[in-house]
């Protein structure tokens, strides 16, 4: 018997039919023995479709109060998840954040988890009652409600499983794990049966779905086995824990990519003067997201610096950059469009120099062309041009081997 | 300067472009200087589509959960109608039942409000904040969320004017105040400026919409004043109080109806032996409601005993009744379905023995067979054939003199 934690995503409890698909599922799983607590997403575009009401009111509406709104749409998912499960037999309980006793800081939309009073979870679960979180949700120290943000719903499955001390915390969803690149994109993708939780971090951050990063971090921090699964059967998914094991052992694990990439190039008239660190100071102050930043300075050249953006900030960037020209000291030089980044991810580069040389060389044999290079101890991103990008993807993909089991 | 409610119901918050008529109608309220504390209902149909979620996965839904999730319904609004006063800028916030103290007892579904502690409200309103308040829930002593029954945010509103000894509660709803009779079947119909609390909740028993009961009665118990009238213009409306002014004070105030009766007749073959009251307890915890009941014992004549109910309840009557014949004793006589109740209310009637007798003559010049009588204190019912229903009305909308101011 153990303890599991089973979150839903919002694809998964869509419709009732849905919804009812689940909660046998849930119940097979209680027929096994354990002792489980559900997290549940608000139904599928639920949140989207309240936050558009309330961009009807306000263009910039009220934290607190989209915090109030938004927490609505879990609170219904569990409340109908419950209804079903008790329909079909099978004791359950409904809490919402508050009552669960999840602990946010105040900041509204964004909240981080202080602490859980595991108490009641565990006294229900005692009474061999299942019992459903709604996901996403909390509340502030002055009982105000708060969201946890984007992926908040995964955050609160794992900080509820380490609340509780569970075995596994099994995250549904509806791809049947973590892939080694995107299926729909290249061709030989496979899914991972184990991921070391900073593989899946970069993996995460560098667009590749399935598990926000923060849950992620949450689960390696309290070394909580973090499983990512498919709703609709009953394959094994993919486990995420500290170390996988050998025979999984491959030096990349991981080929994610992502378009729409700009990258922005700034000359200064005069040498480096230290404003570099005021640039991207200014651009973070205006909510500007910057992500590769190269940097080079050779002599009788002008020091110059170029860095990537997503393509629907290029014009914001433009005007902040302009509007603080004279205060950075800088020449705006040159803005490049129509770009992709390319990323190879695993734990084993870190003892495997020439992990990134072969790769520079299988994109040379291709024909494809670097234009910024980043690398972190398990990661490699190169930026290519946008209509290179899955030839990329499924050349790398097959240079380390990716579609042999 | 007043402490004021201001209730708006479900059609009055159905879209977003009526949240916002509305946030601008408390904000032209508050620049004449009051503190206001907004209810607020679901929007339009949401409750009803929640609740046809529910039925979807099951067919009693569990009450707690039921309550989870309609409760939803009117934090939503809140936090809509809160974030477009804020983007007008009017200062506010939204409460929840339970944020704001709303104790009810246990009872799922059809809670009763036992106390509201007033404080956090006043604190807010002395910040010179509109606070908003989720209608139709509470919170339980063990912190469960619990919802009012139907007619709940109307009870909401006046428990909190009653909570924080507001000058008005007045209710916004579609339409323009309590009528003399409904203006879409007699003609002459007309708002009436004042009413008693008595003669509303007889109003309101009888169908007449607008306001619940409960609400009123609470308001009788509080001495709120209670004011019915329009979200869509500035028109005074209905006061509701304990005694009318003089000049409105008609013998008949009000003329109601209901389609869709059905009477049930049950004759025993021995004479009356105290199953009588048995029969409308078998009813009673089958969910009947009945609503006129008359007895008559007369010599050489089997006893017999005929009772009205909602035609919707009449296959579950007849099954009811003949599970139980043998235990009750009767012999199950006829029943006569197209009925229609009509009614005459008015404060007055005690101190005028003369009412039921114009209201029985009228009828009788009209043509109009009565078929069932009911009396009490402040109203006459008579059961009509459905057909004359409208007619009746009309005829005693007349003989009463209503259609005079």
């Amino acid at each position: 018997m153990s303890k599991i934690v089973m979150k839903f995503g919002g694809t998964s409890v869509a419709t009732t039919e849905k919804i009812a698909k689940i909660a046998h599922r849930i119940s097979r799983e209680k027929e096994k023995g354990h002792d489980i607590v559900v997290v549940v997403s608000a139904m599928g575009k639920t949140t989207d479709d309240l936050a558009n009401l309330a961009f009807e009111l306000s263009e910039a509406p009220n934290k607190r109060e989209m915090d109030m709104l938004l927490s609505t749409g879990e609170q219904a998912t569990m409340a109908l998840l419950s209804i079903k499960l008790q329909a079909i037999g099978v004791d359950s309980v409904s809490l919402t954040g508050w009552q669960v006793g999840l602990q946010t800081d105040a900041v509204h939309r964004n909240a981080k988890v202080v602490k859980i009073d595991a108490t009641k979870i565990l006294n229900l679960l005692a009474e061999k009652k299942i019992v459903i979180v709604a996901g996403f949700q909390g509340v502030s120290d002055s009982g105000e409600i708060t969201t946890l943000g984007r992926g908040g719903s995964d955050t609160t499955a794992v900080a509820i499983a380490a609340s509780i001390a569970a075995d596994i915390c099994d995250i549904y969803t509806d791809v049947e794990g973590v892939f080694t690149s995107d299926p729909r994109f290249v061709t030989n993708a496979r899914k991972l049966a184990q991921l070391e939780y900073d593989e899946m971090l970069e993996l995460a951050n560098l667009g590749a779905g399935v598990l926000h990063p923060r849950a992620v971090e949450f689960a390696k921090n309290y070394k909580i086995p973090l499983r990512v699964r498919s709703s609709y059967n009953d394959e094994e998914g993919t486990i995420l824990k500290e170390e996988v094991d050998m025979e999984n052992n491959l030096v990349v694990r991981g080929v994610a990519f992502e378009s729409d990439i700009v990258r922005l190039t700034i000359e200064y008239e005069v040498p480096f003067n230290g404003s570099l660190a005021s640039i991207f100071t200014t651009l973070a102050a205006n909510h500007i997201n910057v992500d590769i930043i190269v940097q080079s300075i050779v002599d009788g050249v002008k020091p110059a610096v170029s860095f990537s953006i997503k393509k629907e900030s290029l014009a914001e960037a433009i005007t902040v950059l302009e509007s603080n020209k004279q205060m950075l000291g800088f020449t705006f030089a040159d803005f490049e469009v129509g770009l992709a980044k390319v990323s190879i991810v695993g734990s084993g580069m870190v003892s495997n120099p020439g992990v990134a040389a072969q790769m520079f060389d299988r994109l040379r044999k291709e024909n494809i062309p670097v234009k910024m290079v980043s690398t972190s101890e398990i990661k490699v991103s190169v930026v290519v041009p946008q209509n290179d990008m899955i030839q990329a993807a499924n050349a790398l993909h097959d240079e380390f081997g990716l579609a042999l089991v």
